[in-house]
Parts: C-alpha cells; structure tokens; sequence
C-alpha cells in the first residue's frame, strides 16, 4: 500500500506541505462537535502522533465521529503547516477510512496506566507514550551496538545457546530436553538415561557465549557476540530476568587498559547514537520518566570514565561503612550498594574498577604479578551499578590448568579452551554488557520488565 | 597494544609504503634457509595474509626460523611494495617477537583438510581459509539484513526464547525445566507437577517468534525479529539444525505484495553488501566451494524474481513428474525437488510461489477470497529451494476464530493473538528468512553444520 510514514512528514515537513499524503495508523484520540472534529493519529514510525482535522464534508462524518480509540484508520488529505499551533502541522482530510475497528472497552485510553497493570498486557502496551519510546530506543541501542563493532570489523559471532557445558560454573541454568518427563528412561542404576535424550547427554540453556567467543577472538583477532543468555535464580528483583540478551566482545593481542578503552569508547558511541536518532523519545523520558537523564548521558559522553583498583576503592568505601548495610573490607565482593556509591557520590560518573581478588572472580581471569588479584574491571554508572563485567584471560597454559585443577574443574570439559594457550596463545580480553541494563541505563526505566518486550521472570512466562 | 589490522594496510597500501608498522597475528607457514625466510601472517582482519620477509641481520634469527605454524607472533617492520610479486607488498622485519608458541602437532598444519575432520576441531577451523571466510561473511550478513531494515525504521523485536505456546504446532520442541529429573515432583494424579518449575508451568524453546512479532508490528507499523529459533527434529540432513537464527520481519497495513517486494529487496540489499564488502571471500568462494557463486548471485540482484501461483506451479510441474521421486497434484506440499525443479531449471532465477492451498499452511494466514487458498508465499532459490517463508495474516477475528476452533486449536492460548483482530485490525504480512540458509545460498557451502560457529544436531552438542 502507498502510505507515507508519520516519520517522514515530521522529518521533511516542508516537503509536504500543502500536498497531499495519505497516512494509515491508530486512533489515540478522536473529539468532534456537529461541523468538525480532530482525530490524533500515531502509526507507530515516529514518536509525535499527527492531527488530522475532519469536517462535515466528509460522506461518512457520522461514522468517522464514532472511531474508536484503537482503530486503525487510513486518511487521505493535504498537509497544511500550522506554524502558530502547539503541533507543526496538520492533516485536513479528504478521505478517512476505518481499517479495522476497535471497541469501547479497549484497554488503552487515554488516560494513564500504571506500568503493573501495563505488563498484564504486554501484547498491547508498545502502544502506549511509554512503551514506545523504550522499545524504539531498545532496537536503535541494539543497532548502534552493531554498528560501533562492525565499523571497526570486528566479526560478529553466533554463540550456542544450548549448551554441554557450564561456562563458569555461575548461576543457575536451565535444562533442555526432549525426554517424556513423564515416562522418563532410566539406566539400570536407576538413573535418568540422558543417552536417550536428542543431543545424547544433558545439556543446558548458556549463561554466557565468552569461552565460545574466545576461540573465535584467536582466529579474528577483534569478534562480538550479541544473543539472548540465561540464569535460573531463583530472584525477584527489578534488575534480573531469566532471559536477557548479552553482548560479549574479545579483543586479542590487547591487555585490560585496550578492554577499558573499548568499553568506554562502545558506551560513549551507544549514548551518541541514541541521542542523536531518538531525540523525542529521550525528551520524553527525561521529562516523565527520569530528571536529569538527558544532562547525565551527556556528562558521560564528554568526560572521561573514572579508573580505581578494587584496593583502593576498599580503602575508600570502608571510610563510609556507616552507610552501607554490609561493611565492606578488602576480599568482599562489592554489592549494588557499595557500586552505586563509588559511581554516585564519589565519581559522580562513571568509573572502572579493576584488580580484583581472585577468589572472588572466575577461574579464567588472568593471575598478575602479586599472586594475590586478577586482571579484572567492572564498570559501574551512575542509578545501575555494574553494567559492564570484563577481564584480561589468562593466556598461560601452565597457570590455567593450575586454576582449573584448583578449583576441582573438569580438565577434560576445557581441552579446547586449554588448546588455545597451546597453539598460538596471545593477550588477549573482553567484557559483557548486559542489554537490558544499558536499555535501563538509557531510558532511566527501574523495571528491567518494562524494557524486554515479553519478560521472563520466575514464575512469569506469558505469551 | 598498538597495532595495525592487516586490513588496513591492504586497504591503504600507499599509505602505508615504506613506512613501520606492526602487526600481530597467527603464521600460517614459516620456509627459510641460511641467510634469510618468508612467514605467511594471518591476524584475522582480512582474508589475504602477509608476507615477512627476515634475514639474518635479526637477534633471534635462529628462533625465528623454527617458529611453528599456529604460533602468535608480533612482527615490527618496513612495508615494501612489491610490484611485480604476486603479492602486493610485504613485510621486512625488524623485530619478530614470539607472543605464543605452537607445537609441530598443531591440528592445523598447511594442508588441504576435510571439512569432516575440521568440525571435530570446531574452536579451530575458524584459523582456516574456507572457515575464516565462511564467519565474516556469516557476521557481514548480520549486520547487513540490521542495516537494511534499520535504515526502513523498521524497529528490532526481541521476541522471547522459552515459551509456554507453541506457534504453529509445527515441529517438535525442546522442554525447558529447573526440575531434578532424577527426583521430579509429582502431582497426586501421578502426573509430573509443573506448578514447581521455574515457570509455574511446562515451557518449551520457541519455534518462531512470528505471532509475538505481529503484537509490535500492529503498535509500529513496522518490525523485525533476529534471533535463535529452536526444532527439536530427529531429521540429519545437510540443511537441519536444532539451533539455528532467524529472521522474522512484520508490516502493517501491507497486502502479500507489499511482502514479496520487501522480501525481494531485502535478499538484493543482503547479497550487495555482501559481495561489496567481501570481495576477498566471495571470489574464494567462487573458486574453491562453488564455480559460478558470483554470476548467480550477480543474476539475482540484477533481475525481478520470478512470479507464478501455486495452482500454475503444479501445472507446470506435472508436465514433468517423470522427474521427481515424489509425483505433483494439487493439494500435495512442495518437496525440495519440486522447489529446485522450478526455480533451477525453469526460472533459472529465485521465483515466489504464492497462493497455497489452505490444507498445507498455518491457520493465521489470509483466506483468500477461493475460499480454498491462502495468501502465503514461499521464495525458492537455486541450490538450495525455499529461502523464505511467509504470508499476509488473517486480519478478520472471526474467520481467525472460526480456524483456531476447526483446527483444535485453544481459544484462550490464542487471546493475546485474536485481540489484535479486535482492537485496530489492520491488514500485514511478514515473512521468516532462515538465516543459515542465506548464509548457505551466499557462500555455496553444501551443510549447515559448516556455516555454524558451533552448530547443535541430533547427537551432537560439542563445545
């Protein structure tokens, strides 16, 4: 059909003006008195709806005045510019045209909804102001991601998500199988008979593509992935879904000063990109959903990111343990608490945390020199916390089996993994970035529901 | 670390003349004799190497010379032109440095392998040529088909992976539980207890993200999906994996046509950039796996995709039923001999086959006004047959409900589905692009298991 998007009028009004155009979208409103009546539009291309102006020279005036909020209608008429109204322009109609009708009862009037009562229909809820916006700026973030890495031809890789093995023995997982659960084939110990299961043992949902995306990072040099990751705990919290996307990029012949780099230069990117391609949806949020957003993504982008050693931020944090719940001292792991507080009140930016003890972190971070912490950075923002969790591996075949047999790993599960310190090892780093918290991150949204457009939480898998 | 990406220098040749780079990567092959050798380089970035040249002028002469394939090594030096080599230029170096050894076992050594025994090495095979090839253009791929409809405004769906529906009942499913097979909870009717699963009930791997796709698209007008698809099929076929990417675009207020031409310009946008940005690989390809890539690919982008109704197709067809194992009449679903028969030997081009009989597709497609057919459409390519799937949907609520009820289907799993006929119905299209097969169609690889990073079939789910 030859329609024109809403997005292209507001975008090239001049273009337009006085012309004819003919637009299909969904009613918001609709308000009419005997002659006239106004219909705002919203067909889903941009954020701002337009006005179309109908009159009573219209055939179906009678009809037209009775649309429903919801409708989905096609109008044909001129655009005419309305330079002393509060919206640009808009349309007088010649023709409008009820493509599909909607009811009274339609669960989305004009008026406002909570955000709760707006994820019990998660079907209808992108057509709303809110909604909208996030999950525009959602795609754009994600496409930004794309484009920040492929400009600098790093090669995307598709990581497994069903998976034999569990990449840091974190988190809890989820099984895949296609057993009868209720007619489950046992071994003649009495066990489960995974032999019979589709891929002949158990196997899992992946908590992380990283071990996968190394081996892809010693052939390409620079790679990413970007794909959906798993976690079974068992929390109810605003910031954990069971199913979140990942972005997870390696960067060999690099150190952690070349993984910081990127990870600040791949945030300052995301942010300019959004900014610069939703701005009325990030005006939007700065009014209605987070003060101060605009003023503080900006801060980020110009400034450069704070840099501490986790030695150090415990010496400053333990001056503040008045303050915190759990005191914090050197070999604690730092909570959301302790994050936001280097980031909020001390940085009042964001700020990279490295060189942290080793056993607080995972068995493939690279040892240095004291024997005593790995080559670890987390990067903490302001109102998140922790949005970005890397580390330089450990590139020694020696050091690395050691960790494994330490930690009572299965030498055999990481044989390929192990074979890349064998054949060709090089320095080598990278870092995940949950999705979901840089979508938060940006829209100022507290709820990771209300930034994934069909969450999956515990006890919560609709539609 | 301060390097160049080999790709630079092959892309800025003069820039680069006579100047000191440094470069890190892998050796592909390592000759000398007593005075002087020739390292083959490969640091991932580009598909050609690069040439070091060394002499005995360097420290570590002798170390240099027994350096192993595999090894990872950084090399300083002067780039020289080379006019009149086969290569353009290359390398004398200054300083080799040894970043990490290899052994003269390494699996990889300069040889023609079997693509057989490179899938048992799958954290390997990307170090080699045909791999190196196959994944950029997998990664390029990607990032066009975002491109392309980034650049439409169309909005990037993340539909979700675990599911409690089934889409189109199609296809068999993977489970997705947190339960203790070995010691499952149980109801008192002896029935496996769901109310104690991570979900609060039974959910699977989803088989297609179309029917959440098609809530955004009726708020945005238009989407897309790009994400893991999942079929638990015991089928092992050079074309069948469990875990594969798929694309999954939406339009509203758009007929079949406006489908076909949105699918059409998106596989000519894809194969363009394609051959655009991967020049290296795609005449490798046209080489060594698939004499005649290029002109195929060149034929399809430079000309209209052929056009006929499924009814005309059997028609044709069964003038030639000698041919095929499977004999055509109307009603019969098209086997890929079919599809190959059409598109190969009678269109010699990708054709669209539309207007199948309602029998043999899902039940949310458009009725045609024959009452017999449906408004779907399958685009069939040469070597390989179906490449997409997809249909106008029905937009009528009660021609939906009345298919739901005659096929069994549950009227309450399908609420969320048939309030988009309710409120603001509007007719759309979409179609679902299996990504490995686009891959496959643009490489010339024969198997899906060597387009895969790590690919997932029956009995095998290694790394």
């Amino acid at each position: 059909m030859e329609l024109t998007n809403i997005r292209e009028i507001f975008r090239n009004k001049d273009k337009f003006a006085d012309k004819e155009v003919t637009i299909g979208g969904w009613v918001r409103s609709n308000r009419n008195s005997k002659n006239f009546g106004f219909i705002v539009v919203n067909d889903g291309t941009f954020f701002e709806p337009i006005q179309v102006v109908y009159g009573n020279g219209l055939d179906n005036y009678d009809e037209v005045g009775k649309i429903n909020v919801g409708a989905a209608i096609i109008v044909r008429g001129t655009l005419v510019l309305t330079p002393d109204a509060k919206q640009p322009f808009e349309i007088q109609a010649a023709e409008v045209t009820v493509e599909g009708a909607s009811t009274p009862d339609y669960p989305l009037q004009k008026k406002r909804h909570t955000f709760e009562y707006l994820r019990t229909i998660s079907h209808l809820r992108p057509r709303t102001n809110t909604f909208e916006a996030v999950f525009r700026v959602r795609s754009l973030c994600a496409y930004a991601i794309h484009k920040f890495f492929q400009e600098r031809d790093f090669v995307y890789v598709h990581t497994p998500l069903i998976t034999g093995s569990d990449c840091e023995g974190a988190g809890e997982m989820f099984q895949v199988t296609t057993l009868d659960l209720n007619n489950l084939p046992m071994t003649e110990e009495g066990k489960v008979d995974f032999s019979k299961d589709f891929f002949n043992k158990p196997t899992n949902l992946t908590v992380s593509g990283q071990l996968n995306g190394e081996t892809y990072a010693m052939a390409f040099k620079n790679i990413y992935t970007f794909g959906p990751t798993f976690r079974a705990e068992n929390s109810n919290t605003t910031r954990h879904a069971a199913e979140f996307w990942m972005i997870e990029p390696e960067i060999a012949f690099a150190d952690l000063e070349d993984d910081m780099m990127l990870a600040e230069s791949m945030l300052k990117y995301v942010i300019s990109y959004v900014l610069e391609n939703a701005p009325e949806e990030m005006a939007f949020f700065n009014n209605f959903v987070d003060k101060g957003l605009l003023d503080r993504l900006r801060n980020v982008v110009e400034n450069d990111f704070a840099r501490v050693t986790y030695t150090e931020a415990i010496d400053i944090l333990s001056k503040h343990n008045d303050k915190f719940d759990y005191k914090v001292s050197w070999g604690c792991d730092l909570q959301t608490e302790h994050e936001r507080y280097l980031t909020e009140q001390i940085y009042k930016r964001p700020v990279f945390v490295t060189d942290y003890p080793k056993e607080i972190k995972a068995f493939y971070m690279k040892l240095n020199d004291d024997g005593k912490t790995v080559a670890a950075v987390d990067c903490l923002v302001p109102g998140i916390g922790e949005i970005i969790g890397g580390s330089q591996r450990e590139d020694d075949y020696d050091k690395l089996l050691a960790r494994i047999n330490e930690l009572g790993l299965s030498e055999d599960d990481y044989k390929f993994y192990l074979d890349l310190r064998k054949y060709g090892s090089a320095r080598h780093a990278g870092f995940g970035l949950g999705f979901e918290r840089c979508v938060m991150y940006l829209t100022g949204m507290g709820n990771i529901r209300d930034v994934i457009p069909f969450p999956r939480t515990v006890n919560n898998c609709e539609l």
